[in-house]
């Protein structure tokens, strides 16, 4: 493919630490893409709770702004860490908000594809990323599924800039954002057709 | 047991919403409990989004309030809806709050004897209800084992006043009570007995 | 598409069952596919237990057929009840022959397009394929999404001579049948062009 | 407690293979253990395939003989591989065969206390355990919830005779079987009680 067309990534950190590893493994993702495709970072600092009391009165503003995010772009990355063997809560609660149909036809995350990261402990979010498979499922969002990237020891693979300087998870993410591309335009030919 | 020791149970139902089905059924627990029990029931209104920047800084108020109702609390019941096949964002957020370590020795929900119900749709949060064992795993919680109580088709099962009509559901949580109590206790006899 | 291309399926009842209401889940997919495709059943009584020391002297010869058999197939609907919150160990021990390599480059599941589903009790088999999406990703076997066929209360569905007679569960099983299809054909575009 | 009761342990591999890591776990597990317990290994070469047609007519001696060890220990000691991210199908095999009454009142696994342990790869059966705790909360019973004994790695933990090195593992194993001990005591007290 000469002129491969232009695609546009979503990139969401399930932590909101400011020196997060998994926003790091996001901002590598940034580094590894091919020029035709872009990736924006979208954190959830302003999501608040997911209240369908709140909702049935107004869509916050924060999170039209979160749906619009991701009805814009192509695909996502989800970068997470892992808290008591899951996902963490603003990560869930930004997909709760995410997978709700409000004054749209669909949710804006139906049926768009996705790629999972993760940076953590021992077992390198093995766990919280199988929660998240069995999550996105609802939404029947096409999931790369592989490389699963998990980062485990994250504390040993960042340097002080947040740099990961290790080159077999650098290839993985890589790999990563290849297959996420594909699953992209294979769900817009998808579309195209039908 | 003729003179049962008191005990204090601490319900948290996983919905913000005022006529959630899950707050619903902690009432109907209140109407279910013998007189040496009683019931607080703890809502997550005002829990903010964990972010361990902000835990650095200092633990916010309201979450220092839900760690003192955890641990004065000899037991939990978590009552949860299911949101994209597992428990909302907001309970999750509430269980990472939970589960941190702050000032004290062992984390709030360390070891702390759960029962956990649920009210929801055709399958009654059972995929949820999964997640949610897997994850009070983190903090060796013992999960009541039977019964398992999941409301299918909530909405046909409560009446405008947000009354349980279903004497088979109502029978399930009064096992489940009778259950937990019984863990409360185990878990007492083995703390003093270490 | 005037003239779809022809596809084999291959069936794989997780039950050995004479009367297996999964076998005739899959006598009803029979019924309901296009002419161009074609289902085999093969049902699992002669695959013996894996044991990697067995394995190392030789492949049984079952084996060999059954491998054979998912190697021939453009893809697998695999029908499960639920054992134990999970599927039959019958099943998984076919699913743990079917993805070793033995003198192949790769398993015969590898990335072959699968469909999922299931009669069962009141929850449909909804944890037996839950549990069935998370084996079957070892293999990066891609699975279709959508629809989820759970068939609840298996006794009530089926008359004498395992007739499914529920409409409901008809479409959502030739719904199944397409998006296998389509995601034959999908795979069978990326291997072309890789 | 200066003579603390006798307890019987029953040890099941979840892999046939004669130079097994997880038979050999079980092995270390005999060398630790006070010599109050005894833990017989029983291995399941011998159990036939689930089949309900078969089970109708009458159970085979070799599940007749697994039935009554179970029956016949105080407690159960799983030690699992991971295959295809979960149990191996011969170790599911034959919880399904203990999982049914037969012409028993309640199945031989019904509320039996469980520990369980895994030698694996790079997760150390992380993933499998996940799926065994699932699946044994359908008979109800209690399993450890710590230490979770996960042996990555295997092949660089055992010396060429079976014999576990690591220390650390070691401990979490004599770890283990004291939370056991715990358990199938705290067991025995509730059933005199009821």
């Amino acid at each position: 493919m000469s002129n491969p067309q232009p695609l546009k990534f979503l990139g969401i950190p399930g932590s909101l630490r400011r020196d997060s590893y998994n926003l790091a493994l996001l901002r590598t993702a940034e580094e590894l893409l091919p020029p035709h495709i872009t990736l924006d970072i979208f954190t959830l600092h302003d999501i608040p709770m997911y209240n369908s009391d709140v909702e049935r009165e107004a869509t916050p503003e924060p999170v039209i702004a979160f749906r619009e995010a991701i009805k814009a772009a192509d695909a996502l990355i989800i970068s997470t860490p892992e808290y008591n063997y899951s996902i963490p809560g603003v990560l869930k609660n930004g997909i709760d908000w995410g997978s709700r149909r409000a004054e749209d036809t669909v949710s804006p995350l139906f049926q768009k594809p996705i790629a999972i990261m993760g940076a953590g402990g021992r077992l390198g979010t093995a766990l919280a990323q199988r929660h998240l498979r069995d999550i996105l499922l609802h939404e029947q969002a096409p999931l790369v599924l592989y490389p699963q990237v998990m980062v485990a020891g994250a504390w040993q693979e960042f340097d002080e800039n947040g740099h990961l300087n290790n080159d077999r998870y650098r290839q993985q993410i890589s790999n990563l954002l290849t297959a996420l591309a594909q699953l992209a335009y294979q769900q817009q030919s998808l579309t195209n057709n039908s």
